[in-house]
C-alpha cells in the first residue's frame, strides 16, 4: 500500500503516522521525492481502512498495491475453483442453471424441470421467497414453493438452487444444493455470515450499483467465513442506458476472471427484462467466457406470477441450450 | 393503468387479456385509435405487475396513472408526516442528527454527544453494527456499542438512532429511539417486515443503485406492515462521476417531497467521503428543501476506526450547525 | 402520441389545447377515463415536442406511440440497409474493421495495413485528427496523417475509414471511402449536418453518455439530410463501474437492431482500454448479433503514440480474426 | 507521476523504460520495494500519456501527482479568475444569467429582457442555434435570433450570452458579450481551438456524460490557446435516477471551486425538466458555492418553441432572484 504525503508535511506529524501503523504491524519504507512524500507499507495491508487514511489532511492518496480480498484473489488458487452442486461441476464444466422465477405449483415445476434436463440444464432454479419491490406483488410461496422445487428437481434428476432472503430460513434450505444470495443482498453481511457458516454452496449474485471489487469482497466474507464454494453472477448493473431492465457488464466476465479463482455466470434474464433480448445477451455471455448461464424458464410465460415478459418459453430454452453448446465448441 | 396493445391484435386475444383482467377486479375500458388499442384499466391497479403484462408479445407498453406505493403518496395525506423521536419532530421542525461513525468508547460518546448537543443536534446517531463492505475491517462494537451510545444520549439529553443490520438482532434495539435501515439495506424486504413491526421510528436509507420509486416502496413496505412513523434518507448514489465516494443527488429532495407525505433527510457526509466536502453538501440539501441532516461528527477524526476522512470534528460540526440555522432563516 | 391530461382540467383548457395541436395538423382523438382524461393523438407527431407539451400544468405525462426517428427507424426498411464501403458490404457480410488508433508513419502503416488485410480485415481504420481529451497529447498527423492511411490502404488493397472532427477539414477526406463521426461529436449536428452532404458512408459512434434514441436521433439527421450510408457504433458507455476504460453495453446490438434497419458494429477496444479484455469483448459483440467489429491494432503497441494499451499487436489481430469466423459459422 | 512496476520485471525492460523516460525530459526516481517497483517521475508531465505507458505489460498501474490541467489548476492562480461579460464580474459578484431557451421574437425578448433586468440578472441569454436532439423540431432563429437577442440586450442594458454550434458561425458572434460551447460540444475541440482565439469570454457547459477531470481539460484548452476568461457550467449529468431530466451533480461545485481558479455557475433548468423543480436545484447551487446561476426564463412558457417546460415565467423569476439574495446574505 502507498500512501501520498503531501510535499511540506511538518516532520513531527509524519513521524507520529510512522510509528501509529508500524504499530499496527505494517513495514513502513518512506521516500522522499520532488513532490511528495512516499510512505510505501508491507505487511497485511488489507486490515487497513485506506479512506480512514485519507482523514489526515496531509495525506494526498493511498493506493493499495496487493489485493483487498487476498482469499478470492485469483493469486490465491490460480488452478481456479470448482463448485460441485449435485453432479454439476460449476468452473470445471459449463452449467446452464434454468427454471421459473418462482416454483407456482407441482405441474408447473414438474413440466419446466423436465424440459430443462433434456435440454441440458445442470441445476434447476426456482424462487420460492421472492424479493419484490412492491409490498403488493406476488411474494413467493415459501416453504411450500421450496418442496415444490425440490421435489421436481429430484424427479427430473437435476440439483436445485434458491434464493434465501432472511437468515432465519435457512433451516428450510437443507435439501436445498445449492443457496442463492440475491443481488439486493449482495451486501447483506449478517444473511452472507450465516450462509456461509451453512456451509452449502453459494451463488452470490452482483448487487445493481456494486462493483466488481464490491462484489469480490463481499465473495470474500463468504471465504472468510470458512466457505469458498461461491459461485459470483453478473446480472446487469444500473445505468442511464435503460433501453433493458439492466444494462449488462459483459466486460465484468473477462474482468472477473481475471481478478478471482472462483467461477463466474450470467444471469442473462434480469438484464434483458424482456423474452427476445434473453438469447442474444446469453450468447454474450459465453462468448467472453462466462462458466454458466442462470436462464428464467416458463412452460406459459404469460401466466406467470413474476417477471414472465422475461422468461423463455420451453421450446426457446431447448433453442438457446442448443446454440449454447454450438458456440463452445466454436470457442474451445 | 394504461395497457397500450399493438395494432393489429387478434380480436380473440385481447377478450381473453379483458376478462382476464376484469377476473382480478379491475374495471376495464377499450379504447380503438388509428395506431394502437389502448386499454384503461381502473381500481386496484397498485396490485398489478406492469412487468408481468408486458409478458403478451402484443403488448406495447404499459403505463401507470395511480401510484404504485398508494400509503406513502403524498396524496394519501397532504399535510405531511411528522415523526418524533424523543423530543425531535422530523418534519416538523429541521433537525440535525449527529455523532461518530461508530460508537468506540465511553469517552469518545460523552465528548461528542455533549458537543453536538450544545450545536443544537436534535438526534445522537452511532453505529454499533457496521456493515463494512470489507471483512476485515473494523466491524463495530456490538450490543456494547448500542450501550455506550444510549448512555451518551442519556447523559446528554438526546435520543439516539442506531443501524440495525440483521433481524435477530433487533431485540438489542428495545431502549433506542430511532432504528436505521442501511442503504445496503434497503431492499431487505425480510428486515423491513421486521423492523415495521418492531414500532419504533425507522431512518430509512435510500440504496447506491436504487431509484426514488424503489426507495418509496420500500417505504410502502414499512407502511404497509404497520410502521406509518418513517424518515427518508438520500446519502448519494452510483454514478460514473467519481469526485467523490458518492454523487449527491440534491433533486432527490425536491421530488421525494412532491411524492410523499413522509420526512426527506439528507447524509451529507456519506455522499462527500472527505470532511472539507460535508459543508457545501449539507448546505445545498438544506436550501433544496431537506427536513434535516444527518452528519458524521467525531471528536478526533485521524483516530477514528472507521470513515474518519469524512467526519466533522467538534468545531467543525458546532460550525456548520450554526450556517444552516442562518440558511433557514433566509429560507423562510 | 398519448397526452395524459390530470382529472379535474378545467373543460376550456382541454378546448385550447386540443385546437391548437389541431392546427398543427394532427388527429385528435379525446378519451375521458377515471383517474385522467386522454388525448390520442395521430399524424406526423414526430414533430412534436414532447417535453413542451409538458408544460402545461394540467399535463401528466405524454407517451410516444409512433417513432420518433421515421427514416431510421426498421419499419421504414425491413430488409435491412447495407453500406458498401469499397467491396466491403456492411450490413450484408460480418466485416472487420482494423488499423492503428492513429497513422505514424509510412512504414507503421504498411505493416499494420498488409498484415490485417492478410488477417481478413475488410476496411482499415487509422486516425488523422485525433480528439484528445488533453491538450498537451498527441493530435495525430492531420493532412499528413490522411495521405499515409490512403496510401497504406491502396496497397494492401484495403478501403478506409477515418474520423474527422472539423467541418473545415471535410475537403480533405475527397479519397477517404468512409468518414467516421466520432464519439464526443455524436451530437455535433453542424458536422453531421455537412458530413451528410459529403455524401460519403458514415460510421456514426455512440457518445459515452448517449442513450439509444439519442444515437438513432443522430442517424436520423444524417438519414434526413440526404445519406443513408450510415453504420452505428457502440464503444461503450460512462457508468459507475470503473473496472475498464468504458462499460460495453453489449445488450445495445440486439436493441438497435430491432429498432433500425441501419448496420450496427461495435468497438471493443475503446471499451477495454486494455489489450488483454479487448478479445472477450470482441467475441461477446459477435455473439450479440452485431455486424461487425473496428479494432484497434497496432506493430508495436509499446510505441505508439496514442492509445497503446488498447491495441492488438499483429498476431493477436490475427487470432481474434480467425476465433471471430469460428464463432459466426457456429452462430448460423 | 508514480509508475507501479510489477514485482519480477527483468532489469533490462526497467531499465529500457527509465531511459525513454528521461528522453522526454523527465527525471526518473527508481524506489524498489517488496511488492513492486516505483518509477516516481518528476517534470513535465502533464504532457505524459499515462494511459500509453499502460500499454507496457508490466506496469501494474500510473498514478498522476501533479495536474494534467496545469493552467487551469487552482495552484496557477490561487486568487481566482474574475471574468468580465459587459459590466457583470463573474467570480467576483454572484451573477445571476437569465432569459429563454430560444429567441423567439421581439416582443418576446423585450418583455423577457426588461423583466429579468429588474429582477437583478446581470446577463440576458438566449439561443439562435439550438442543437436540437431531433431533426425534426425548432433548431432556433439562427443569425436573425442573433439581432433579436443583442437588440434586447441593448435596450435592457444586458450584456448577452448565446451559443455557438459551427465554427463557421463564429463571426456572426462580433458583438455577443460571451459565447457559449454547449454540453454536447464540450469536447468538440475543434470548436474550442476557435473559440478560444475568437477571443470573447466563453461558457463552457459540462458534458452529460463527461467528468470534472474531462470539463477541466477541455478548459485547459481554452486556456492553453491563450484565452482564460472561461466560466464553467454544471448543467446535470446522465446517471440511472431519472426522476429530473438529469441529475444535478451539486458536489461538482465544491469538487471544481478546489480544482480550479476559473468561476463556476449551475444551469439548474436543463436539470430540472420541469418549472417547479427550478428553484429548489437553483437555492442548492448557490447554498453550495457557485458563482452564478443560469436560468431559462420565458414570458409565456406554454407557448415556448422548446423546452417550455422548465422555464420559469418572469414572476417566478423574479421571486427566486430574491430568495437568491436573501441566501447569500445569509451565506456570508
Amino acid at each position: 500500500m502507498l500512501v501520498i504525503i503531501a510535499k511540506d508535511t511538518p516532520a513531527a506529524d509524519l513521524v507520529r503516522l510512522t510509528v501509529s501503523l508500524e504499530n499496527r504491524g505494517l513495514r513502513v519504507t518512506t521516500v522522499t521525492a520532488e513532490d511528495a512524500t512516499l510512505l510505501y507499507l508491507a505487511g497485511e495491508t488489507w486490515r487497513i481502512d485506506g479512506e480512514g487514511l485519507k482523514a489526515l489532511p496531509y495525506v494526498v492518496d493511498v493506493q493499495r498495491l496487493t489485493s483487498p480480498y487476498p482469499l478470492a484473489a485469483r493469486s490465491a488458487k490460480e488452478a481456479g475453483t470448482v463448485v460441485h452442486v449435485g453432479k454439476a461441476a460449476i468452473g470445471r464444466d459449463f452449467c446452464l442453471l434454468a427454471g421459473p422465477c418462482a416454483a407456482e405449483s407441482a405441474e408447473q415445476m414438474a413440466a419446466i424441470a423436465s424440459s430443462v434436463a433434456r435440454s441440458g440444464a445442470a441445476v434447476l432454479r426456482g424462487g420460492a421467497f421472492k424479493p419484490r419491490t412492491s409490498p403488493y406483488t406476488f411474494q413467493g410461496l415459501g416453504a411450500e414453493g421450496l418442496s415444490l422445487l425440490m421435489e421436481a428437481g429430484r424427479k427430473a434428476g437435476l440439483p436445485v438452487v434458491s434464493e434465501v432472503t432472511d437468515v432465519r430460513d435457512l433451516s428450510l434450505f437443507e435439501d436445498v444444493d445449492m443457496v442463492q444470495v440475491g443481488a439486493r443482498n449482495m451486501q447483506n453481511f449478517a444473511l452472507l455470515r450465516e450462509v456461509a457458516a451453512f456451509g452449502k454452496p453459494v451463488l452470490l449474485k452482483r448487487g445493481m450499483g456494486a462493483t466488481i471489487e464490491e462484489l469480490l469482497q463481499s465473495a470474500e466474507y463468504l471465504l472468510r467465513y470458512g466457505n469458498g464454494n461461491v459461485v459470483l453472477c453478473e446480472r446487469g448493473i444500473r445505468t442511464f442506458a435503460g433501453q433493458m431492465r439492466a444494462t449488462l457488464d459483459v466486460g465484468a466476465v473477462p474482468a472477473l476472471k481475471q481478478a478471482t479463482h472462483l467461477p463466474v455466470i450470467v444471469d442473462p434474464s434480469h438484464a434483458a427484462g424482456r423474452s427476445d433480448y434473453v438469447t442474444p445477451l446469453a450468447l454474450a455471455a459465453v462468448a467472453a467466457g462466462a462458466d454458466g448461464l442462470m436462464v428464467e424458464v416458463h412452460n406459459d410465460p404469460a401466466s406467470a406470477l413474476s417477471d414472465g415478459a422475461q422468461a423463455l418459453d420451453l421450446a426457446g430454452f431447448a433453442a438457446l441450450a442448443e446454440r449454447v453448446q454450438k458456440l463452445l465448441s466454436a470457442l474451445r
